[in-house]
């Protein structure tokens, strides 16, 4: 009989769970070609952390959310599933992990999936209690905690990010005096231009936030150790929660200290089968997943990171495919995003016009806001859809849609689309399904794309 | 000054009223330059016909559909528009159209838009009272009187497409005892494989529906000039109303008497500017739009029809630019289409497996049924997905989905992917964007596409 192979995993999030299940998937046979073990710093099993800002809504109650599986079910599946154990450091040349527990695993493969953590700005007072980050089921527990507290009645969140949107509309509904705090002047500026962010930023308003843009916070301040307001530029905003919600960073210390390759974004550098590299070569039996990870954008060919569990699912099929032998490279990131904002869906897809203008790309755009039903139909919404494409080219590079319905399938579609080349002229010309109690014949999409069409065309002219 | 170029578009349905759109969506100026006059047999302005089996359910007032724009936005708009009067002769030879007045239209530009026409077996019976098509408005008018009648009961339609189905639902929200009756066993069969159909027949059937299918229909049989029951191998069913819904034939007589050519499905045979075809050679300025048009298909590349709203738009266009002197070419057709049905959405786009068999094509499929949300998700529904791809080729060709929500934006994203050529390998690497209250992580459509895969991997070991 075969020995079977040792896999290491680093990280109980969403990475590292979907390394498992993309294993699981494989088969009973396969799963037992493999000696696996998890670890992570967390307690408990697997939690869905995306979902823990609409728990805070009261869309589902937290504990649904916290533990989506419990440890006992990858047991079940023959893993030894580590939680509240800490992966201490990593021997890329002795193929070994040491723990907080003072264990050491040895491994054929191991995947590092450490996840990402808040960048907390050098702001004066953000360690005083009241003050929060949102990125583990237990930071939702503290917010959750402190929304509930009787005497809260006035929160900030620093950035305008999809969590920070989300956990202001939480303290929202729950009738806190809501201020948003960001410097950019527009919502989700990294997946929206600041045209479509408005109307993110206009619903928001309407839900009762108040935004200050374009200024910088001197301080938080405290009585007794717990904040009371937000300075800005002089100015205080009474605050009884402050979620500092100002993006994430890869959590790549463990990979850096065992000498693997970090990028200029922070995340692990990786070849298309998501090996790491360490002195000038990538290790055959070492693959970061996830969050952690730095990956190549499709658009613009220059590294990015791609925070999304959507990534991490993705890149955990690579991974496990490469360690079956099965030859499946992941592809340059288009990184297809929907956001749940108030009743809006939020979409976007490849680059935004400022982006293309960092990366020095001509951006063609076309703009459409119009109906998505039949004018006969009760109850139809608005949809407003922007398209970007390469002016050169002619091909779609991003795409950025706000309505209350239909979004999601229609960025995957256009992600697809991106994927595979097509051109303002070719999208122009999609067929379109149609019914009057589901679509509309003559489609904003196809609109927008008719406009963009009708510029490359006077381009040449 | 230039002399306005002279258009006569015949027929006033959806393709006519694309065309007119066409020309006034590319603005004034444009449709300054021409002198345009639109004749059609019907009385009124345009109207919604797909719409009017909804408004038979009571989703809105038939009124609302019967005219969506009354004949003066269009005289509005400059247009000589004619209703109630008949085109009655094509002469190509001397650009001229004669009318049921008498009138004799000259024209530089001739559009042929004459829609289609219901296919009526030969039944003895079917000229009694009580029995009915429904292809227009009128129809859905006597259609809605017979239903309201105190002593209406029984309703029995005969054929299962898409009309079919939704009459017969608009006959059991009324309480009439509904009885449907087709040769094939599942509904919906030239879009969906009887897999597939299967879940609307018992949709259907949950909704109180009757099926008789695989038998020969004998007779209608009447009382007193009035329906009373249909004859099905030998047994009647009792019957107050009658509504045959046996799909629709090309209306092409008027072209083929112009000694225009119609192609074996009936319509009318066009170029991919949408010239028709006089004596072995494309007339130049004679184009047909619609459901009385042959087109291409894109997988089979034989001839089809697409008696689709959705085709006459693309088509619309086609003709328009090409008026205009824009080279802008028909692609053959993929017509994906989505059909709501009880509070189900039936998506297709490509060919069904019948039509591969038929064709040559050895297909791989893919199928998997799955929620649509994540599982603390309140409200999350099933999905149900099949995908054809071509064996040797691997790349997608057909595509059917049903849910009760999230079908069409799916079915247009995929008609893309099979328009740019996508493989099940791409399509199973696809990124899927991801939000726990919008969609699934792991999502239905990918595992279909990657048990598609896994065959064809087997298929080369």
């Amino acid at each position: 009989m075969k020995m079977a192979r040792k896999i290491v995993i680093i990280g109980g999030g969403d990475a590292g769970t979907y390394t498992l299940e993309a294993i699981f998937k494989k088969g009973a046979e396969v799963l037992k070609q493999f000696d696996i073990t998890l670890v992570k710093k967390d307690k408990g099993g697997s939690a869905s952390i995306c979902a823990v800002p609409f728990a805070l809504q009261g869309v589902f109650p937290m504990k649904d959310v916290a533990e989506i599986d419990p440890p006992e079910m990858f047991v079940g599946h023959g893993i030894d599933y580590r939680a509240e154990t800490e992966a201490t450091g990593i021997n890329v040349e002795q193929s070994t992990v040491s723990l907080s527990t003072g264990d050491e695993l040895k491994y054929d493969y191991l995947v590092i999936g450490t996840g990402r953590k808040p960048r907390i700005p050098a702001i004066e007072g953000a360690d005083l209690n009241g003050v929060f980050t949102m990125s583990t089921v237990e930071d939702g527990e503290k917010i959750a905690a402190a929304m509930n507290a009787q005497d809260a009645k006035n929160a900030v969140v620093l950035g305008c990010g999809t969590i920070g949107l989300q956990v202001a509309l939480a303290f929202m509904k729950k009738g806190l005096k809501t201020t948003l705090i960001a410097g950019h002047p527009t919502p989700l500026s990294s997946s929206l231009d600041p045209d479509m962010g408005t109307i993110v930023r206009e619903r928001l308003e309407k839900e009762g936030a108040t935004f200050v843009t374009g200024k910088s916070v001197d301080a938080l301040k405290g009585d007794g150790g717990t904040v009371k307001s937000v300075v800005v530029e002089g100015e205080g905003i009474p605050a009884d929660i402050v979620v500092i919600s100002k993006g994430m960073l890869p959590n790549a210390d463990l990979a850096k200290d065992a000498g693997i390759k970090i990028g200029a974004t922070g995340g692990i550098v990786t070849d298309q089968f998501l090996h790491v590299k360490k002195g000038g070569a990538y290790i055959d039996n070492v693959y970061a997943v996830g969050d952690c990870v730095e990956v190549l954008d499709a658009i613009t060919l220059r590294p990015r990171l791609s925070q999304f569990a959507s990534s991490a699912l993705v890149q955990a099929k690579v991974i496990v495919n490469n360690i079956l032998g099965v030859s499946y490279p992941l592809e340059p990131a288009l990184s297809p995003a929907i956001a749940a904002i108030a009743n809006l869906q939020v979409g976007s897809v490849g680059i935004t016009a400022a982006t293309a203008e960092r990366c020095g790309i001509r951006v063609v755009s076309g703009k459409k806001d119009k109906p998505t039903k039949a004018r006969f139909y009760p109850g139809r919404k608005s949809m407003a859809v922007k398209l970007l494409f390469d002016a050169y080219s002619e091909r779609l590079i991003g795409a950025q849609i706000i309505s209350e319905e239909m979004v999601a399938d229609r960025i995957d579609g256009l992600c697809n689309a991106i994927r595979m080349g097509m051109t303002a002229k070719e999208l122009s010309r999609m067929e379109k399904s149609f019914d009057p109690c589901v679509s509309l014949h003559r489609d904003v999409m196809i609109d927008a794309t008719e406009k963009a069409v009708e510029q490359l065309t006077k381009g040449k002219a």
